[in-house]
């Protein structure tokens, strides 16, 4: 369900807490296989295999229809701004448009009119409107120097070119400039995106329909989520107008029909070297420990029932599914034909690279992670989002860091804090999103508590935080003494810069600053002594692979656009056939009245006036992963055909490699999606907007 | 701190979902490394490390006055019976005396006279009288058979062979045989054991000196543990006459001294083949998930306080130990070293052996495993204890099925039904333990909604048993609705047999009656599939360890009686010394006054009487594991010079490996016993029974 959702939160971990993903690719992508850059589409491929060839205006129009938000993808389906993604990709917006009594993710969300609309606080959506390859000047600026400084220049050298494309925009674009590394270091882009920073949330069904069969469903197949949502994207506080959108096709697509997903997968470890991948297994377990344990928590919690529930059961779904995720990760990188191909390929590309020796990449990589392994239990708990696990929190270190970090020159600041960055960060901080006292006690006395566990308590951070009260008292005491929960105070110590800080007797932001030095430190020891040898080796692994097979194979995904073709298809589960499509008929059928098989009242009275043959979701092997959640799948005339939502269970080692016979995507059928728009939904103005009829 | 105890919950668990204990020790032991039987205790070795020997009588003294607990070892240190183990091993006994209003884990007990003294209803101590080598007759049985069918017969002839023992007994003494197998099939034994079953509490501090810094300094050193209680045999109603027991004393050993410690390790998997192991760190994940959500399940309820409290947080000490274990256990087999190692000695063993071609036990063993990972998760869920956890449920499945084992032969029983086993089973039966609605509701309801995740919604039980309910109502409405929390219910349908098994409408009994045809049906083809070829094979491994090193070797632990000696030393963590012996001032500077570091109020109030150098904790590298918790250490005199209660961390991958640096074992030192009982709590009978004056 929710798992092709990255969300920043996620992606920031990772980059903190998991090992680098870089490595070397070996073998050119096979059948279907592939998420590949616009600028670098394999016309010559698709051709081969399915005898059509894309044009560059087809290409150009459908990247201009795609939108990236934050962890997710969308898809421009009218010329007034109208947005389709996923109904989990409006999660966070839903649940901040919540109170007491008015729970939009349980009960939905229609509007009526454009006056309606509500305000995702902290929502942009993202268009790529152009790139510039600056891989040239990257390493002119690293060349010959030692590996730490080569990766202190790297960052600044990023941050400066970053910097010189916002300032070329001006300030009548809303230009948004990142820089992209492919290919694990083997080239650099920079990306130019427009930004809409007003969106607006126009239509969602309820949760118990958008996900029906929850946690226990997610990644199977057959389903039958109505997991979409449309939002609305704003300028100047009236709807955008849009040059570049696609129709929809709501008689959906056949089976072995051909189908194109356009998206932004999130992070894949498929060119990783076998030690990065090894690192990778032995660190999983940790997190996964600390997941399942706020999972209990969190049910726990939320059988006190009424408001207290609610707010408890909120971050179930994302924290169920990342649990998924990595418990099925981890049994791909624990069995043992994974790890043997990984290997095979790896000495392959060794014979063919030459490298060895006392430089040897590989080697000076295993090195790098080994040290990363050393590192994680302290940067994990004390730089990363383990024992500190507080919004509260986070924004006290985000206001203690910007106040540090704003008084420096623009490229000596860590990388989130450069000014390109600082206007997001403000949105986000500034966002009036409701904190709940209580599920902050428990998340960061969990954090806590396993920080005393596992740095031990003799640990001087443990001994001097816990000298004379336990993590769990504490916990409750920073909770309620912090007036940071208020969206003006955040506001007024951001202003207040430095001095504001150092004068603050907020408790959270005393333990934001008695941590801040060894987190630093742990940070940085990070970055010169993993981070950087391993961009180092990466960059040469690169070189060699380029030197073998070109821009013949894709890059790793990075969160940027990719393109990827496939066709509607079931597969063989142990000898047994999964057909392409699920009928709306056995929803009902599978229906128990509890959560989460418990279907929403709409569609319990809609029941006897609808066609129950109708097909509701679809399955096809399109090469996606998180970050394609919301993902348009169009057909070769360009229109939208389904909307990918999530992948069967095999498709979670496609962050290691690409499963041909049986790694699948799954998307809403657009025939269900009109079901629901025009004849379970009161959504009359919408619906005509997308051109369907009641 | 619990890590020693052995639960017989745990190990039956163990037997049903983890791969067997088998394998092929290549290297003999080194150094002090080894856990011996006393009928093959390797004296030369002894004389050359450490120029003594141990005479028989010695030998038969020491073995005569070790007690073996459920899960734990413990020792007779006066003539009338008093038994020496640790706080921990009386968890359940303190647990199951307590009542609202009444926490003796938390308050401790102290009794004044023998007629205060409380009895632990399901505990029983056994001695080992004797032994015989039942090997050739095992041997005779199964010679030609296919794999299944040798399976077969050695159960059947393993039950015939008790039996026989228990008969031969007669009536008089309450002697309990069992069959052990050593060095993975290379030996059958029949052990005999005096058992006594009426045993009772005398003597336990607070938990919070017992387990001083709980969870967080589990497995840590140094510590400040009193984890000591005092128990008494009884037989006839009057403690029991004892001839074999061991003198304490008080001073302690002294650095560097030579030790030993007798007990009952549960199991190592020393032995285990490469293929074993991977299956294993396969397998582990999953488990330690389920218990990590458990534990925050139990943290979350438990802040409700008052008795809702205890309850939750009774079961939370066994389950964190359980955690750390696996987790440090997974790391081990993470760790690329230890399976290095392992991969060498198997490769060496191997060419030795020259068991290649089609038969190649390895081979065999390896497909075996595949085979058993295949069958875990339904095994776990539907046979194991995953899916339906409660004691309620286990009750039910007990019942259900002991009334149709009983009406078969004895040797075509499952084994845990035959004649010998049928006594100590109604013990634990019928005994009043306090069963808890809301603590089963909590831990069924999470196992039934485990089932239908890790099986799908789909499985036919998962579709049979959530048609019209959620996990949480179906788990609910059997504890409210079923009886068996009444002992009196339970022998009531026990002696009733069949008919009223049949006849029974209680819902749990139903439901136990529902899975039972298909849990059978995995367990029989886990020991079809998995067992018995893994069995074979790793018997031919062990014929061609003994042609290489013949009983030079230790067997794995079986959770029979063993003696190791080391010497009392500390060992060097990261550059650091650590010192042997923890002085009892820092217990009182670190006490913060919050849980788990809290120093109970006798011990706040006793502080100024007390020396604060009083060693109270030491370390030893004695090679030791889990079922070793509450072993003697023994000096060369043969008197108690320590009580073993833990490891540190290092020593948790001693279930692979013996890390000579670092592998150390934890005890109590014997002058804060004394300290404890002559000066802390008002044991005047008892100390003097121990020969201490006031």
């Amino acid at each position: 369900m929710t798992h092709l959702l990255i969300t920043r939160r996620a992606a920031l971990a990772l980059a903190v807490a998991l090992p680098l993903l870089l490595g070397a690719l070996v073998r050119p992508a096979l059948a279907d296989e592939g998420m590949w850059t616009f600028h670098n589409f394999p016309n010559a491929k698709l051709k081969q295999q399915h005898g059509i060839e894309l044009s560059d205006e087809w290409l150009a129009h459908l990247r201009q229809s795609v939108v990236r938000l934050s962890g997710c993808t969308a898809t421009f389906v009218s010329a007034e701004g109208l947005i389709l993604t996923n109904h989990h990709c409006a999660a966070a917006c839903l649940a901040e448009n919540s109170r007491q009594g008015q729970d939009r993710l349980a009960d939905g969300f229609v509007s009526r009119s454009r006056d309606e609309e509500i305000k995702c606080s902290t929502q942009v959506a993202d268009v790529l409107m152009g790139r510039e390859d600056i891989t040239a000047k990257l390493a002119a600026a690293v060349a010959g120097k030692d590996d730490k400084t080569a990766g202190e220049i790297r960052k600044r050298t990023l941050t400066q070119l970053e910097q010189a494309c916002v300032q070329a925009a001006g300030t009548t674009d809303p230009r948004r400039c990142e820089t992209v590394s492919l290919y694990q270091g083997g080239q650099y882009f920079l990306y130019k995106y427009k930004r809409y920073t007003d969106v607006r949330l126009a239509f969602a069904p309820e949760d118990s329909i958008a996900a029906f069969g929850g946690d226990p469903d997610n990644f199977q197949y057959p389903r039958w989520c109505l997991d979409m949502t449309l939002l609305r994207a704003y300028e100047n506080g009236k709807p955008a107008k849009i040059e570049h959108f696609l129709p929809v096709n709501w008689d959906g697509p056949k089976a072995g029909e051909l189908v194109f997903v356009a998206g932004h997968p999130g992070s894949t470890d498929r060119q990783l070297t076998v030690a990065q991948l090894e690192a990778l297994r032995a660190s999983l377990p940790a997190s996964l420990l600390r997941s399942a344990e706020l999972r209990g928590r969190y049910i726990q919690a939320a059988q006190a029932g009424g408001e207290t529930g609610r707010i408890m059961s909120d971050p179930l779904m994302s924290l169920e599914n990342g649990i998924k995720v990595r418990r099925k990760q981890l049994d791909a990188l624990l069995d043992g034909t994974l790890m043997a191909q990984k290997s095979r390929d790896e000495a392959a590309l060794r014979q063919l690279a030459k490298l060895g020796g006392a430089n040897d990449p590989w080697v000076a990589i295993a090195k790098a992670e080994q040290r990363g392994l050393e590192l994680q239990l302290p940067l994990t708990y004390i730089e990363g989002s383990a024992g500190f696990n507080s919004s509260l929190f986070r924004y006290a270190r985000t206001l203690v860091r910007a106040a540090a970090e704003r008084s420096k020159p623009n490229e000596e600041r860590l990388r989130e804090f450069t000014d390109s960055s600082l206007v997001p960060l403000q949105q986000r901080l500034f966002a009036p999103v409701p904190v709940y006292a209580e599920r902050e006690k428990l998340t960061l006395s969990l954090g806590l508590m396993r920080l005393r566990e596992m740095l031990g308590p003799d640990h001087p951070l443990a001994a001097n935080l816990f000298k004379e009260i336990s993590p769990e008292a504490l916990a409750d005491d920073l909770v309620n003494k912090t007036t940071l929960g208020d969206a003006a105070v955040r506001k007024q110590l951001w202003e207040g810069g430095t001095a504001a800080i150092e004068a603050s007797t907020d408790p959270m932001i005393r333990i934001a600053r008695l941590v801040d030095a060894q987190a630093r430190t742990l940070r940085k020891q990070f970055e010169d002594e993993v981070e950087s040898p391993i961009e180092t080796a990466s960059e040469r692994i690169a070189k060699a692979r380029f030197a073998a097979f070109g821009t013949a194979v894709y890059p790793d995904a990075t969160f940027t656009l990719r393109l990827n073709w496939g066709t509607v298809q079931g597969w063989n589960e142990n000898g047994s056939a999964v057909a392409p499509f699920s009928p709306l008929r056995r929803a009902y059928e599978r229906a128990t009245g509890a959560e989460p098989f418990r279907l929403p009242d709409s569609w319990l009275k809609a029941r006897d006036r609808l066609n129950l043959d109708t097909p509701f979701n679809l399955s096809s092997n399109n090469d996606i992963v998180g970050g394609n959640s919301g993902s348009s799948m169009v057909n070769a005339r360009g229109e939208v055909v389904g909307l990918v939502f999530d992948g069967n269970i095999h498709s979670i080692s496609g962050s290691y490699w690409f499963d041909t016979a049986r790694n699948r995507a799954v998307s809403v059928h657009p025939a269900i999606m009109k079901l629901a728009l025009t004849q379970v939904y009161d959504t009359a103005a919408l619906a005509a907007e997308l051109g369907l009829k009641r």
